[in-house]
This record gives structure tokens, sequence and C-alpha cells, in this order.
């Protein structure tokens, strides 16, 4: 991939424009207690409040809404643990086209039941990338709807980049900016509207250590495959794409790892403190700092806290929830 | 009492005054997918997010400030489930005076830490009436604090009623405004500041149908005590005072019961579809409406979600967080 092939500027400013009808502008909210507790300033982008309770919403509506109108006519679909599903078909829902979304038997309830919710026909496969893939062909094959990858995908990476664009109009003077990364659709939109619009910020990415390929990726120059990955992070299981790669790897300062029990804490802090429900994977930018105190000590930081669809019947401070840990595939 | 004895639109304009240095605007949010379920236009007033999480904070400060510097100096002293114990302490603290807080043994955790998390001196005490005002004399006693009742005191009244001030300066057009009652101290704010900010909105006060002792007090024409109160709403278990009642009976056009079910249903339904914490005393008010849906069919409504201090290893919609509905005493 050729650096001319990402998203411009312009790309960004142009889905930024093309979505601000149907996506939720979200409050960027601080904490006086957790700054304290943190020894640094966070400004928290709450993504939790987007529309379908994550900023896949932003992606999805920027994928659909550059549609041409043959295409849209189809429909599209999609394969997703969850938020993203969610996000392609509400903003399907909302144009009036149908959606068809593939999902995995061992997505949470939450999701499932959201998605379902939305409109969308969903078909159940196994928790496997083959029987992901199969399914999604099959779809494609009898309804010639148009595939929305949930990160592979240039519409989608321009949408998510909204998010970052808006936090650096919403303050200034930010010495980092922190995303979760899984298959680095949000990191790398984070990371190019930072580099157009704040070039000052540093961005990096925060990944359970339980499922740390992009870590490792990055470290070692080419994409591993995220095998076997463990966490509550189900949003952040998957491996990164060549697009999202090339990316992070000319964009991202830095993947930081970050252990699961940084990441409980650090969303029941989010959730006693600031009367926010995050999900797992969102209050992990939160615990990258908590577990580098020193390196961010007295910086101006900004978290996109991504999504806000927990399981409520499943938090991962009951026994009950710890189960969760163990039983997730990649999806 | 006589009408001229209640809280003047003077006295809520200096209290709002007063505290706005201190105390939080909080935001004024609003729910798609609530409304659509409701099937009216609904205002959520985001007490959780209130400094020390409730909307307590608001008169514990305006009473805090309004004392005389001999008085500060000997400190402030009270009584009180919890939100109100939390809320003076935090106050006392920001002004540097020491607190001292009466506090049943039986009070959640989470607002028995953080009482003592803002530094008050808490002394526990059986969970009946006479154990706490005994208590509470023997603090005045031997310190000469000045006691600081939890709604029954004209400054605190006054400064409860600054959140419906602001709910009538962020919003126009309300049909009602909805708050729970416990002691009555947000609703006898928020009734004079509606009667003096937006005489055309009426106002309305739920309850537990457990623990309904203001419901029969309104329609009885006098004060009845609250006898063996049952609910999860450990926030709403006190009877009215004359003061409260006084107010409560000129000025509040009703008092509505709700059943726990439809408060449990109402708490899970914010966080899910708004992902805001609230405590069950905070979702009652939109328990009031799904119970009684055509009353309120297609009005503009606003609820005040007074507190976010929900206990989170003790959620009611859990088999252990059921338990908790059996086991409180009046507070």
């Amino acid at each position: 991939m050729f650096l001319n092939d990402i998203p411009s500027k312009q790309d960004i400013i142009d889905a930024h424009g093309r979505i601000a009808g149907q996506v939720h502008r979200t409050p960027l909210l601080t904490s006086a207690s957790i700054n304290a507790i943190a020894g640094c300033k966070i400004f928290f982008k709450c993504e939790n409040f987007q529309k379908a309770g994550a900023f896949k919403f932003r992606g999805a509506s920027n994928a659909i809404l550059s549609l041409s109108k043959a295409e849209r006519i189809k429909g599209v679909c999609t394969h997703s643990s969850g938020n993203h599903a969610a996000a392609l078909a509400l903003a399907a829902k909302m144009k009036k086209i149908p959606a068809y979304v593939v999902m995995p038997r061992t997505a949470p309830d939450i999701k499932k039941k959201a998605v379902a919710g939305y409109g969308a026909a969903i078909r159940y496969c196994d928790p496997t990338l083959a029987a992901r893939e199969a399914a999604l062909a099959e779809i494609v094959k009898e309804t010639g709807a148009v595939f929305i990858h949930p990160f592979d995908n240039d519409a989608v990476i321009a949408g998510q980049g909204s998010a970052a664009k808006e936090i650096f109009e919403q303050t200034e003077g930010l010495d980092y900016l922190i995303t979760p990364v899984g298959g680095g659709g949000l990191l790398s939109g984070s990371a190019l509207s930072t580099r157009y619009f704040s070039p000052r910020t540093t961005v990096i990415g925060a990944e359970p250590s339980g499922a740390d390929d992009a870590f490792r990726s990055l470290r070692d120059g080419f994409i591993h495959p995220s095998v076997n990955p463990k966490s509550i992070c189900d949003g952040l299981l998957t491996n990164l794409s060549e697009r999202t790669f090339g990316i992070i790897r000319g964009n991202v300062g830095e993947i930081v790892t970050v252990e699961e029990k940084s990441i409980m804490e650090a969303m029941r802090m989010i959730w006693e403190r600031m009367k926010l429900v995050v999900e797992p994977s969102g209050a992990i930018t939160l615990a990258a700092i908590l577990e580098n105190r020193e390196k961010f000590s007295g910086k101006m930081i900004a978290l996109i806290l991504s999504g806000g669809n927990a399981d409520l019947d499943n938090l991962p401070w009951t026994n009950h929830g710890a189960h969760r840990m163990d039983t997730k595939g990649p999806s």
C-alpha cells in the first residue's frame, strides 16, 4: 500500500460532514477525582453515548452514505462480534436499506439483541474465520449486498477518524491521544486525524496483553495473526489488516499492552467515579494510563471511550462475569 | 407554618448564585429510544454527575455557605443513610471545616466509603430514629457543630431547588417535572422553583409503593410516619417533615407510587440505553412514567436523576442484589 492510498485530510473532513446529520457529536468529559488518581489531565471522548452505543456508528454511517444509489438498493452486509454489526444495522435502517449480519454464536447477548432490534437479518456461524467468511460469501452471492468490513475499509476508517477530529475541535494542547486497538479501524482513523489536525499529539494504541497481536506486529514489522486471544475486551480480539497496519506503522507512536486486572479496575473506576457505563474495550485506555503513571505524569491526554455496550448480567467484577474471559474466540 | 416562611424566589436565586462556584451545572440529556418506548419527550437532569454523586451536594453546599464564620469554625453534623452525609462531608472538606456524620450500620458500603473518603468523622448507630437522634445529640453537645438536617432545613431546600431552576434555564415548555420523594427536600425545593420559574409546569413526586408515606400524607392531609418501609430505593425511606409537607401540599400536583419491579426495569433501561449509572432512587422517576403511559403520552417531561451512587457489587437485577429489599430500615 502506498501512502497516497490512505484517507486524506479532505476524506476525513468529507466523512465528518457527510455523517454530521445522523451521528452524535459526543461530549468530552473530565473527572477531577480520576485526574487526581492518575496524576494527569484526562479528557474522555464519550463514544459510549454514540448511537448504537459505540464509535462504530461513525464508520458504518460514512460507508453507507458513500455508496451509490444502485449499491444501496441491494443493501449491506458484514461480519462482526457486535458493535460494528449493530452500527451497520442501525445506519442501514436509517437509510431504509437491507442489512445482513454474520455473527459468531458466542457473541454477547446484548450485542445479538441490539443487531436484531435494529432490524438486520442475522446469520449465526461458528466462531472461526473460515465459518464467518463462508457465511458472508453466501450472503453476498444470494443478495448482492455490499460487504462493509468492520475496519479494512477506507470509508470506515475515515468515519472513525471523525471522533478524533471532534476531540481536537473540543480541546487543545493534547500531548497524547489513546484509543483501543482491535482490527485497527479506530486507531488508524484516529492516527490520521491527529496527523492532519493536531500533529504535535502522539497517538497510542491500548491492547489487552492477552490479545497483543498489534503490539507484536508493530514491533516486528509484519502482521501477526490473532491466535487464541484471551481478554474480556470482546471487541479487541481481531488482528490488523494490511490497510490498518500500514497506517498504524506510519502514524502511531506506540502500542501499550494492558493486563486484564487493570482493565477491570479502570472500567469500575469509570462507572463509580464518572457514572458512565463503558464496556471493557472502552476502559482499556484508562487502564493504559494507570499502568504507566510515570510516562503520563502531568500530561494532557484524550481517551476514546469506544463503547458502552456492557453486558449488565455479566459484569467482570462478579464471579459470573470472570468466566467470560476464557470462552471468547477471535471475532 | 405560614406560607411566607418558605424559601422565596430570591432565596433560591441567592442559593444558586452562592453555590455556583462549587456545584456542577449538570447536563439535561435526552434518549430517542427511551422517548420512543415511553411515548413522550423526556429530559433527564443528570444529578448523578453532581459532585459526591447526587443532588444532595447542592443543599449541603448552600447550608454550609450560609453559615456565619463563628458557626463554621465548629463544623457541621448530620444523620443520613448516605448521599446527604457524603455531600455534607465533601462540602465541609472544601471549606476546610469539620464534619460529623451519624450513619446507620445498615447503610450501603459504597455510601459509608464515600463519607469516610471525604474525611468526615463517622459515628455508627442502630437503624432506628431514637438511636440516630441520641448519637447526633451527643455530637452536638461534644463539639458544638451545627446540625444540617438532610431535608428539614430551608437552606437545604433552597439549594435543592437550584436543580429545577437550571432545568428551566436549559429547556422550555415542560408539562411536568418529576422528582423522587423521600423526606421531601428535593421535591419541595423543585416545587418552589417551578412555582417561581415555570408556573405552567406541574410537579409530581415519585415514591416506592413499599414506602408510600408521602403519598398517604398528601392524600390524608397529615404526615404519616414511614413505618417499616420496603424498597431498593434506600434514599426514599424517610417520612416528610412539617416543613417539606407544608411546601409539597401547596405546590405539588400529585404523588405517584411505583412498584419495585418497575424501578428496576427503569434503572436498567437508563443504564442500557443512556449508558448512565443511576441509583434506584434516581430511576424511580422514569418508572413513574412507564407505569402511567397514558397520563404522560405526548408530554414534555423533565426528570431529576437524583443520584448515581449505585452499589456495583449488589445490583438489583442480580440474585444477590434482590436480598437488599428486605433488610432496609428507615434511614
